[in-house]
């Protein structure tokens, strides 16, 4: 096995210290809190257990929405949005007025940790679940990219490796499953064990947090496999540091049926003319939510009609807030040129639609629970060595999850 | 022992049909999750780990402002505070132009769970750590309430019972303490092992929480403290419900310095006049917060200011919402004479105080830890048994903290 560099590097301010052992983090994707109490009060997570009681455990703040790709890029660069610019999924680009995807590496206005940490000497993999993020995540490293959606279709030459499905000895799994985040863990667990890589960032799927709530049989079981591999992580030698993109919750009436303000349909309702409502949650995987989250943007033809737009639609049960363009980009730490001329985000027990006709509410398959509002940006962070005092100091005042690599790096990869 | 009587009773809309066993509910005053979370992590939690596992354990919405006297009654009514009235601890009376506290019954405006319970014939016992919340609680009560604070001066005429240090066994401990949680908790565990009790409302203090951040040993041992008394408490067949009123977060700049907001300093650097700052944390005890919360009400002269004003404001670094009395009033759920002009809610990591002369920062005796805001509404929610199916279907959508009673009660007590 090659000797592990430990060249200090930097990256958007933050100069990280790599020590002689393998670092690696994971995303929990849509892990709230919750799922993990629940698993653990079970004592189906006795290797979580461990790196809480022995390392640290506490609840940090996400970025805002509260949606992966947005919180992956904050993960992967250490920087709020206002940084790296990847506002959600899916924006209204003002150069072209087509809505886009974000999934392409040219909107990442931000260098990652990982490109950085390879320019160091590090031996770098990046595994995601979704092809989604793959690109933007990869941008710029030299190292090892995979997504277990596209395990096949790996090449050395664009990849940093191939033959993925023999090495993780499994095929790869469906995106729409438990297995294709537990596909994602493996993966990172081989390339560690035979020594492919020694820094390496796990994004999983969220896709059982979609369909269940924590208490449930489905749920409990996926946390206690996600354990084993975090037990295999740790055994490995690395320090691991864990987080996710957001929480999780239930929007849905008292009934169980989605529980959705149609913004679109509302503001022709309350005699809003120009208003083009974009869900920045929307992707090409909409089975589990619909393109139904609790974030949304509007942009209007005539931005005067911004503040009394803003005013009637806090009236709106389910609401929260409404922010216009500044003020959400100063609040929320967002790219102003990519959120539109109002941001909505819904509480934790609603959603955002446009119309109920763009929306698939039959593919939700069960209850809709989503995310991407204030009520799903605390998420869990955990590291499985104990802190250094100033870092200790730092987790005991206000965390974000895009301080998961500093920590785990510098704060704890020492001890 | 006296039988243990079911009759139904309602209260505020919500009917409950207790179980001919024991029903407690605790109210751990400042409990972020957290807290919780470290102490299980290490083992120190043994009862409320297994009350997780073969109960229910999750989050909860709090009341906003997430302050004690506001929670409290909330939980002693099932309902929030536009229908109790207790906005805060403090208050701007529009009748008479003067702050006045709130700890009187006079402001409760809707009647307890403790008084329909004691005339349906429950053996009602409420008892809290600081005397502040007693009066309130107990307005209309025909049964036992006391407080730690002033144990010694309970009256059977006035307070259903007497010489409390000798029914606990221990003299009544200094309000700024853990001791004083503690002694609130065995209070419980004596009335109801010695069949004084069936129907039990238990409110603790927040001192821990305010000096102490969830990994400090300080912490840590006062959650193993409670673990012991909430054993004896289920030990004792009763059905335990446990919440808190608020979380607590650091309100500390990265160099541990309280993080304070100004407001009426603020205003007038900004040149607004006209305007009184309230908070409504602002209590008798001010030596563990100092009297700096995540919540302010600005009443305003010239209410027509009012939308510039917050606007404003809103550029303030520290400050996430402000709302006019109307959004306020629908949004939080507040009782619209009580609030101001405006509300102001800070962030995860600041406080707002009035102008720097009026708070003792001294007397903070160590970082400025509070509440108050958006940040502090999420709570722990944990029933000790099984719910009932349409209860967990509940539980798995969203819940209040002030409806531990109805779950305890009725979800679970028949368990």
């Amino acid at each position: 096995m090659a000797a592990i560099v430990t060249e200090t590097f930097t990256a958007n301010g933050r100069t990280y210290h790599p020590p002689a052992r393998p670092v690696v983090v994971a995303c929990l994707d849509g892990c709230a809190d919750e799922y993990l109490d629940a698993a653990l009060a079970r004592g189906l997570m006795p290797n979580l257990g461990r790196m809480a009681a022995t390392g640290h455990r506490s609840l940090a703040r996400g970025a805002l929405p509260s949606f992966t790709n947005t919180n992956n890029a904050s993960i992967a660069t250490g920087a709020p949005p206002s940084v790296h610019g990847i506002s959600g999924n899916f924006f209204l680009d003002p150069a072209t007025g087509e809505t886009v995807m974000m999934n392409a590496a040219r909107y990442l206005r931000a260098p990652t940790i990982f490109a950085a940490a390879a320019s160091a000497g590090r031996r770098v993999a990046v595994v995601t679940a979704k092809d989604k993020l793959r690109e933007i995540l990869a941008h710029g490293l030299h190292g090892i990219s995979i997504s277990a959606e596209r395990a096949r279709e790996c090449r050395r030459e664009t990849h940093g490796i191939e033959d993925v499905e023999e090495l993780v000895g499994e095929p790869a799994p469906a995106i729409y499953s438990a297995a294709a985040s537990l596909f994602v863990l493996r993966a990172g667990v081989l390339l560690l064990e035979r020594g492919l890589a020694d820094f390496l960032y796990l994004s999983l799927t969220d896709y059982v947090q979609h369909k269940h709530a924590p208490e449930e049989r489905e749920a409990l079981a996926f946390m206690a496999a996600v354990d084993v591999e975090l037990g295999r992580l740790v055994g490995a030698g690395a320090v691991v540091g864990l987080t996710a993109d957001h929480g999780m919750n239930a929007k849905q009436t008292p009934g169980g049926e989605p529980n959705v303000i149609y913004l679109a349909t509302r503001l022709e309702e309350l005699g809003f003319k120009g208003a083009t409502v974009v869900l920045p949650i929307t992707d090409p995987y909409v089975r589990h939510h619909g393109a139904l989250g609790s974030f949304a943007c509007i942009h209007l033809r005539d931005r005067s009609g911004a503040a009394p737009l803003a005013r009637r639609l806090l009236e709106e049960p389910g609401i929260v807030e409404v922010h216009d363009r500044e003020t959400a980009a100063r609040k929320l730490e967002l790219p102003e040129d990519r959120i539109g001329d109002l941001v909505v985000l819904a509480g934790r027990t609603a959603a955002l639609g446009t119309r109920v006709e763009e929306h698939d509410l039959a593919a939700l398959e069960g209850g809709l629970r989503s995310h991407g509002g204030r009520y799903e940006e605390m998420v869990p962070f955990i590291v499985s060595a104990p802190l250094s005092a100033p870092y200790a100091r730092q987790a005991a005042l206000d965390l974000r999850n895009f301080d998961i690599f500093e920590l785990t790096v510098n704060g704890a990869g020492r001890s």
